[in-house]
């Protein structure tokens, strides 16, 4: 076992020999919906901010490709572990006229991939954060430090974003150039998780985790400990989010989601109580009646809307919070949900919108967590895949019952 | 002029002598709506949750009635000036059933009227907090400090609330009584307003202003020195928002309103821009647009909505906040607004809801602004009337023209 | 077992018998020192601001008092647990001139004891916040409501504060009257301590573990799920950090703690490391260089005095912590510590001073920590005596060795 | 006066001809004391981190030196105005022993001066967010965006800190190279200070503003309107903070100089009373005692040691301030401070040190200020000199009496 922790990465021959290294890239064609005309700058680069108005026929392929070059403050990671997203399958599926579902920015030909980790293989010549040899995760959202969001430290909301895995080369490879500066050390990891297979897939996991915590930590101020929080919709942010309840402190997590292998993976990783809000109803009793009736007619001190679906969830969370209450955004939903504002004042209540997981600590301590053993999600994967299994593993998550598949390069 | 100063009712002889007082009393028959079944302890106290579901046929007299006797921790305050609020216009208007349109707690027959100040008459004798002759303003949210919400400092959450004016008698009279803990002084105000009749027309505005204040500041954080403010709806709580953000060094303040004559008070208050919003949208741009046309395409840093109707000003102020951007929620409204969570995520956005004005240094610090002359909203006041002109008084105010009309006991 | 859940207290009979009941006094000889001049209001009451100046000669003496008349707001508690705090042995000791060593507010004779819990025994007729038979812990500061710091949510900066077990008869007898506001129920208690003794004894925990929550996270704003805590002191306060710091996701939590017997508890409790400092100190090791090389050079996020020696402790803290770090000061010291702002402004630090534990929510906190299992300090009490032993546990607390006494009425 | 705004820098003619310009340049000796060691970082790029250690005979001299190249994310900025600061004067200055007396990070040789402001001649080819002709202003702290501190956000806590005028070439010469991300832009100004002089004079006050901004509004999270603060002190920082309290709101200013003439500045800038603490305590009051006279007892809500003496004002401010109060240390000093703990306890203070002026919205907050007429400290400015001039500017503010010289290149 300690023989796992051999870089065997590091030894430069294996370099070498294999300029070439397998990979597996998002192919579409550009061809502009109707309706949309796209920007200078988006023809210019073929970066298009909205995908789906643009990206037609995707496809998957798995092919060999060149090892990349790093420049002076890059470093090339070797890749060891890599979930897929909800986003890659959208960029993987597509709409009754062949457009990609994504609607984010996306370029193509790109590697997919962006819940990743790995061991640095080499690095630039001012690189000074990070050594080869290191085991590192890293941010997928390439923030530029220049435009007016990112100078006062709003890194999320940068005007000029990158994206790892959609506009550049993300985690479904073997060797990945990035920045110095979204590589994160997780060395402390090997003494909580002891083998490398362990090690990279808890670091797979860290990206999700930073964006629940991003959500209620950073943009909602987090909660005071002992208190209730509830969590709707359990994908890898919805579990994070459970995790996270619990690591900090949380008097009572009531959960929702009406999976039932992803409502069991949520009762593993901290839920006290976890249901189906569409049973529920169906039975005669609301989802925010539960929560009163669990909470002694309190209600939460902070609900994480991490199911996308605004619309059914905001008119049950407002109607079951405590005093000084907070709702957290972070699904994406395409339409605007009916808040009740008087609930608002009547409770004193705030709802927050949230996205990414950049800057404010965000990565070091959910790392953190991590390392201390205070955070463990690992048991929510539930799929493993080489490479080359790529599509077939997009394929199996099409019935969205797996929490986490995790490709291995 | 120094004479305006001279303490008349001071002198006990005046007690002595009117032992009856003029008041300005509500009265209504208690005929529950069909659709309504009071609850024993409103049966009990007379005390209506929901008016509207209860009280008939509203009418408001001019009588004597007895100057109250006072408890030991009482204070009597000899009153000076006392703004009609909205709230008391809809306790008198009545809708097509003869049903008060007032929606909250009330109880009659009640002596209306809650912004005001006065002279301390006479107190208890555990009273400490204040002494005979002090200038004073009073709460009007009488919390009981002792529920949960009281004891971990929501004031405004009180869930045995009584309301001065609604439940109790409040300020169209001559002599109140009010517990000492919800008087404070306005002795400094003499040296900016001169007059007794200017010190205590500023005293009875402290209220609206203290209901911005606690919106602003105190729920939603406040904002930093330099941002942009946009105030929807500028009746009495606006104006006071508008004059709030003004002194708390707001680089730029845009109103919204589509009264005339409350538009330009409203630039007499501070607003460096007024819009009438239906206007705008005739005339081919919406007001969001025109925000951020004002802003350099930013947008600003709070929104306050003041006019009761999200419907309309949720979806117009999320197009244009800045990064990190906060709305306030402060008019009342009874149905859910449409929000675009989306919009929430990809700016950093939050909103906010926000009622009354105890606790948390709110009232102290409105006083201290208006005695230090850096809020000076008295322009507001565009009528004045005697106690026995309140029937005429609340006539006048159904054109809602008037931004703020003052009774003089 | 389920036997032991009997409510036996509430038997009207059992009080009727005994209208007299046990309690652990504490008396004093008013004898101002020469240097001190009591206040014409301390005269009056007797309630001296600094009993050290005052109060001569203290001795605790076991004896008969009548059980207490409620008024109409007041309950009566059957007492069951009553730690013993620090300030009790402080009150039981004086100095070579005969004075008493504690210097805060006190009056005798008192009943003394203010970590308690027990069973509501009779409530008065306006009470409507608990019922017969539920168990409660009550609070120590009785706050007053009406001064300026009450008003704006200060409670613990009460001017007119009394304090149980030191102004009024606290936890070192069998039944004690207090304000229904100051009584929180632990009713939920019974699902995990199982036993009533458990149960008491777990709750007569909850007050040092409020003084530490409120500093913690109230006072100083919390620290980010992830953080590394340093606490200096692992009396019942310090142990009380430690357990919450654990609870609410801290990722390391050093001590410091010269008492071999406290240092094991605190590694009980959640310590990942503790050291005696002097020892480090002859060692060669500064405690702030230790920490610094247990967080990797970074020092932690949040520094807890409650070792009562800020002299000794902030010029340690200051130099290991990570940037916007904050040290929150518990324990009391009559004067000054030197801080190196300098190091402040470098590294972002601040410092927050702090006392008690009132209002905030913080009793409510605590409890339902206590009550999901989160927190779980109940091993470090290492005796109970009954009421008339109090004595002998004074003797044997005098060699500070013990974490925590517990009196069981 | 119109013509005042021609962009006459902008003549590409202009600079072709004058390939060569006017610098005032810092030269010294690179003589490491006895006492001190340089790291090889520090001997490898001559900048040492403690200058007072290493630079001898320091020397102002004005020069011709070549006109910058600039990078492809680099402007050339036209240089208009710079303030003198105590740093450079302190850069200006030497010891006994021939030393530097400035303790921070420098480089030598290099153009001094911090405080500026021009327009942009020139931009790199990948420059997006300014242009040629934008009137601009300059952060001092070139943060790098890639070490921890600034990949959380905290830009003032750099570790690669390169500062402009210090290690890299400022604002004493006519044409400055720096990158586009420390440019913000004040063409706004134009509106509010009419002609080019006024608009530069009010653009290189920022920074001062900003550090105290940065102070009060970011690190101490700023106060609620109505409240009183005190400011220590009133070079430019001070000013700054008295101009900044005004604008957001303060009820009451107090300020303490024993100068005369900065005293009398501080009045123009918004100090409501401003007191020679030295001569205060000579006619038998407290500096303390003077505040909370002046506020009923209550003290103020904020200080701001903007002195660089916290043992004189530390123990005078924790006696003046309210329940809840702040004290920010702005000044530097190199020995601890007596700080009374006991005092933060029982008011629930807080203190909090800071630095820089970079992040968190702070230049574009002060710039907006400035825009708006809200925050005009222009008046601060007592004298005014060309380049050639520095070396008798230097000298003259050897006196301390001026509030601000600036340099017109």
């Amino acid at each position: 076992m300690g023989n796992s922790f051999l870089p065997r990465s590091r030894n430069p021959a294996t370099i070498k020999l294999a300029q070439k290294q397998l990979a597996a890239v998002l192919h579409a064609d550009w061809k502009p919906r109707d309706s949309y005309k796209p920007t200078d700058e988006e023809v210019k680069t073929r970066r298009a901010t909205y995908a789906s108005r643009v990206w037609h026929k995707p496809r998957v392929q798995v092919e060999d490709i060149p090892i990349p070059e790093i420049g002076s403050k890059e470093v090339l990671v070797h890749l060891k572990a890599c979930g897929i997203c909800g986003s890659d399958l959208h960029m993987y599926e597509s709409d009754k006229d062949g457009y990609i579902l994504y609607p984010g920015l996306v370029k193509t030909p790109v590697v997919m991939g962006h819940e990743l980790g790995g061991i640095i293989e080499k690095v630039g010549n001012e690189v000074t954060g990070v050594k080869v040899g290191d085991y590192v995760v890293c941010e997928e959202m390439w923030y530029c430090n220049e435009c007016d969001p990112c100078r006062t430290g709003n890194f999320n909301q940068c005007v000029n974003l990158m994206e790892m895995g959609f506009t550049d080369d993300g985690g479904f490879q073997q060797y990945m150039k990035i920045h110095q500066k979204f590589c994160w050390k997780i060395n402390d990891f090997k003494k909580v998780y002891r083998t490398d297979d362990k090690v990279f897939e808890a670091g797979s996991l860290i990206e999700p985790a930073c964006v629940a915590y991003n959500g209620m930590f950073i943009r909602a101020g987090g909660f005071k400990p002992g208190s209730s929080v509830a969590v709707w919709g359990t994908g890898p942010i919805g579990l994070g989010a459970i995790g996270l309840a619990k690591a900090a402190g949380a008097g009572k997590i009531i959960a929702f989601e009406p999976r039932t292998k992803r409502a069991q993976i949520a009762r593993e990783v901290g839920a006290n109580d976890v249901f189906d809000p569409f049973e529920l109803k169906k039975s005669g009793t609301e989802p925010w009646e539960k929560v009163n009736e669990l909470t002694g007619g309190e209600g939460v001190d902070m609900h994480v809307e991490a199911a996308g679906d605004p619309s059914f969830i905001m008119p049950q969370a407002e109607r079951c919070m405590t005093i000084g209450g907070k709702i957290v955004d972070i699904g994406r939903a395409d339409k605007a949900a009916p808040v009740f504002f008087e609930m608002y004042q009547v409770r004193a209540l705030q709802a927050y919108g949230t996205q990414g997981h950049a800057g404010a600590g965000v990565w070091p301590s959910v790392i953190k967590l991590m390392a201390s053993g205070r955070l463990d999600t690992t048991n929510i994967i539930t799929g493993r895949y080489p490479i080359s299994d790529v599509p077939k593993a997009l394929e199996k998550l099409l019935n969205r019952e797996d929490a986490k598949i995790t490709v291995k390069p």
